[in-house]
């Protein structure tokens, strides 16, 4: 299984996860978090010379999926959380060895 | 090492935290969180047609632990957490390849 | 790439900060957390035999970097974070397979 990480604008939470019931995703965790990225948060240049690192409002996803679906969910969240502006996040997967559905026990892509 | 993240019902983090201390768990991490599973976190249905996805309040916890530890782990918090209703969760096991204890400097096993 | 996580003591986040923008690191994602390591939580030590677990405030902090630069992250965090008093934190390293950048669609190292 893999686990798909994202971090997004928080107005798009609603559009995400919209797409991703429509793509048919089992479920998902959501997490509020802050952020920077390569502009470090700057929203406005203040006196040319000093900045500050600003931490924005960020929205963090995660969602588990088997492997065979994890482009797929990655391309989903893309192209549902763009804004074409800068700050529209991040998406990251990375491997997951098991997945145990609490309730029944089960293991693995069944416990999806 | 391996990283065990629990996502679970938030009244019973207190059980599930004792029986991780019961175990011998050295530390953990926790976070608030919400999610939906496989009901999209239906509560009851309205009208027969119309359904919303709700985000339901969700505790997120992350142990970092010893390979021969991990299955283990995921059984105790597995059976401390489960009331047998929907929603329960779910418990999923990666592996990290380093972890560093910060006061210490100590790496791998030890930092743990 | 890897994805660095860290659990430090929230009043050392803006040092931290300061040490990966100095060190050349594009982003991070910061998350309120709670947790407690080897003494459990202890602040003191209640009429010798009780004792409570508790979950102190900590920051968790998610870096995505360039494989080679994963282990001087490590260490910048880590001499940041410190204090040399208990409960400075943990910081650990995995593997994460892709990362796309939302609003270009860069995927790779690029995306970074
Ligand atoms: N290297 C990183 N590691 C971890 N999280 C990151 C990283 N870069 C960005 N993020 C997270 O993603 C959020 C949005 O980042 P952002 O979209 O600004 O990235 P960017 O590379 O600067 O792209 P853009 O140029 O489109 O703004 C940040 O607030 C942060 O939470
Ligand atoms: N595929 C998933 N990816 C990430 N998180 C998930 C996923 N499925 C569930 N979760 C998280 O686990 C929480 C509880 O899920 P839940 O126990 O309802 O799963 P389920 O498969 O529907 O099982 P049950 O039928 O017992 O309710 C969700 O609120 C969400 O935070
Ligand atoms: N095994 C663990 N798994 C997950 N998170 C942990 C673990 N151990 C500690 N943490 C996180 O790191 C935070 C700080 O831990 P702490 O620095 O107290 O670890 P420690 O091993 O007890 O080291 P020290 O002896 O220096 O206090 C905890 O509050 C918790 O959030
Ligand atoms: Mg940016
Ligand atoms: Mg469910
Ligand atoms: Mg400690």
């Amino acid at each position: 299984m893999k686990l798909v990480t994202a971090v997004i604008k928080p107005f798009k939470l609603d559009e995400v996860r919209a797409a991703l019931l429509a793509f048919g995703v089992q479920g998902m965790t959501v997490s509020e978090s802050s952020g920077y990225g390569r502009q470090r948060g700057h929203t406005e240049v203040y006196r040319g010379a000093e900045y500050t690192v600003e931490l924005l409002p960020k929205v963090r996803l995660e969602i588990l999926v088997d492997d065979e679906d994890s482009d797929d969910v990655v391309d989903v969240i893309v192209r549902a959380a763009r804004t074409g502006k800068i700050g529209d996040g991040k998406v990251w997967t990375s491997t997951v060895e098991n997945v145990v559905r609490v309730r029944t026990g089960e293991k693995g892509p069944e416990a999806l």
